[in-house]
């Protein structure tokens, strides 16, 4: 499943871009939100993963965490089918909590736009990442070499439900390769959103041509 | 860069499809020949990997040791730029000594059409192979799953001058992964002559839409 990432100022906007999409969930990113009228988005909910992005891994702006806990509680009310919380924000307990409650599935996201670790600290932080019990465990690091995306590929070897590639232009390849091993992974619908994501057209025609058939 | 693999009954054939080809590098299947006048072949010669595939790795017909190993040393008169023995034929020993005398490469090749053996194996496989030290290891196993792909690609992280990817349906992604790690890997010039094999021109499609330029 295609994942595409939601960039609009309010819900209709978001709606509109929804209903010309062609992926399979759709992320919508709060943080890029001016108003926060979200009811409109109602009708999308079991396909929309909420995420508020803290500004230290790539948000949009910076929102105050008592700020942030109070919009996903607002966004729980759609009952959508995932929030995504970093699991290095003070929130992330409290967010998963409130989830919970709510049925409501939780990705725990760890992103690193400087590079990919040894593979022993991608573990650590697997690890730790699932020692939480969120529903996914989403963990994008940055390849500064095509080797780079190995290591985060070995993850797949040590857990289920898990979203791993690299970010960036040389993570290009293990963005494919977890169209193939994920529950699900991102592309954008428009222009990139994060380094190197592929719109989900060419991620379609990838798979294609990958498929040979 | 792309090796494409040149099927052909003899050297005149296999020398009209190279004229046609988009490859870098030109692998030549001479257990498919039905005659042996190699001289039309040499101007190729620096651009030459030299194939006389044992019918136990997937070779087009039964050829005794003695034969091969004789053919071996006819095509080596051209000079090729690598000849490819596979390392667990009865010649592999002589092929190379033969092979350095003439200051031709020689790639050590290791198929298995059946599955991709765990990780350890794998690794006692390379080993094995590297510490005859040939100048290019190919290891290519079968994918049964996506996740087979993973560990034929960690080997990556253990050698240098290795072409290591997965055959069958499953295996494409490694073997497009390969075009970013390996020196080459192989590509057909007409239709797949091994399972889940990609055509140039398909490999570089994708090449470039995952360049994403």
């Amino acid at each position: 499943m295609i994942a595409g990432v939601v960039v609009a100022r309010n819900a209709r906007e978001a709606v509109a871009k929804i209903r010309e999409g062609n992926a399979d969930l759709y992320e919508v990113r709060l943080d890029r939100f001016e108003s926060f009228e979200l009811a409109p988005l109602k009708p999308f909910a079991d396909r929309l993963i909420i995420t508020i992005r803290r500004a230290e891994e790539g948000g949009f702006r910076r929102i105050p965490e008592e700020e942030r806990l109070e919009l996903y509680r607002r966004a729980m009310t759609l009952k959508p089918r995932y929030v995504d919380v970093e699991a290095r924000s003070e929130i992330a307990g409290e967010v998963m909590r409130e989830a919970r409650k709510r049925r409501v599935g939780v990705i725990l996201s760890h992103h690193d736009f400087e590079g990919t670790p040894p593979f022993e600290t991608l573990m650590e932080i697997l690890q730790g990442m699932a020692s939480m019990a969120p529903d996914v465990v989403k963990i994008v690091p940055t390849a500064n070499s095509h080797l780079d995306n190995v290591r985060v590929l070995r993850l797949y070897e040590h857990a289920e439900n898990l979203v791993a590639f690299c970010m960036g232009p040389l993570g290009r390849i293990s963005r494919l390769f977890s169209a193939l091993l994920a529950p699900f992974t991102y592309a954008s619908l428009e222009k990139a959103v994060a380094p190197g994501q592929m719109s989900v057209e060419e991620l379609r025609q990838l798979l294609v041509m990958l498929d040979g058939r």
